[in-house]
């Protein structure tokens, strides 16, 4: 195994200390001070490795999204049928708190970038389609496995439960309760049963 | 008709411009030069009404609350059958775009707000709050009516069409393109028709 140097080993520790202030504060929200305290670094040290506060934003993005993606992936059984695996990662969102805290990086970097910092928006489209993407090939398995209906769009299936669940996410954190999660996961859950499952 | 004071009209002026500017970049976002340029005031000139950049943030937002409330409810026929309302919201929903920029101000300060500033926080809730009692009390309606079915719970349904919506347009707006909007309202409408309607 070859060592990290040390100077990386500073960065990947900024990136992981700074992501959880860019989820809770936003881009914009998120002050030098802020950036400061939660490394422990002065100016000095945070710019000796980032060369501006977007690059360190891009890459603390990239950081919690990977720990996002491999949080939920560890709720999912790659060998049981595609409804099912549909409704482990509903349970894991509904159930699981991610590693970090602010909630879903996807869910509050869009509505921070959409009208603002255009890299962030580049990087979170592309963390939606990995999502949209894997999402729709467990539906594209399970319908070669004959588990699907005919007329059911892979698409339409990732975009709904997407959509729903960070919905009901905003709902959650902002009533600070899981009631609009759990309505979501039911009725997601009922509408795989119904509508999508052979 | 009692006429307006000219320090109320300047006052109700700023903030109809301060709006966008906080809709689209947020709270933090939004700074002083910003809502200057927007205004065409000097800094003096906005803190002679508002006492601070919170307090204008307020009542922007309360100011697009109302504006999105009546855009909303100017498609809706208060008459029709209560399922045949809540399609008209999704279709406005979908179709309509705001008399301002920046997508939904819920939905942008909920998530700005969640781990932010507590009065706007609490300014959020109260109109989500509002939307919530609004779709359920058309559900309860029709319910007496007779056109629901009696395991219908008022407050999924309500949940379950502002989740998907806002979360589909989060989508939406992150891609610049409204198909996730749209399979939203085909997937809502159908389960109005299925699960909710008798």
């Amino acid at each position: 195994m070859i060592k990290e140097t040390k100077g990386k080993q500073t960065r990947r520790k900024i990136v992981a200390e700074a992501a959880p202030i860019f989820n809770r504060h936003g881009y914009e929200g998120s002050s030098l001070n802020d950036l400061m305290a939660a490394t422990g670094l002065k100016k000095g040290g945070i710019y000796r490795h980032f060369s501006s506060k977007e690059e360190l934003a891009g890459e603390a993005f990239d950081y919690m999204c990977s720990e996002a993606w491999r949080a939920r992936m560890q709720h999912l059984d790659p060998e049981a049928p595609g409804v099912e695996q549909l409704k482990q990662l509903i349970e894991s969102f509904v159930h699981h708190r991610l590693p970090f805290p602010g909630g879903c990086p996807i869910l509050n970097t869009a509505i921070d970038a959409d009208d603002g910092n255009p890299m962030l928006r580049e990087r979170v489209r592309k963390a939606l389609r990995m999502w949209m993407a894997r999402l729709q090939s467990i539906v594209k398995t399970a319908a070669k496995h004959g588990e699907i209906r005919r007329s059911v769009k892979p698409k339409t299936v990732a975009t709904l439960l997407l959509a729903t669940l960070e919905g009901a996410l905003m709902i959650s954190r902002l009533e600070r309760s899981d009631d609009a999660l759990r309505r979501a996961q039911q009725h997601l859950n009922h509408y795989l049963d119904t509508e999508v499952a052979v």
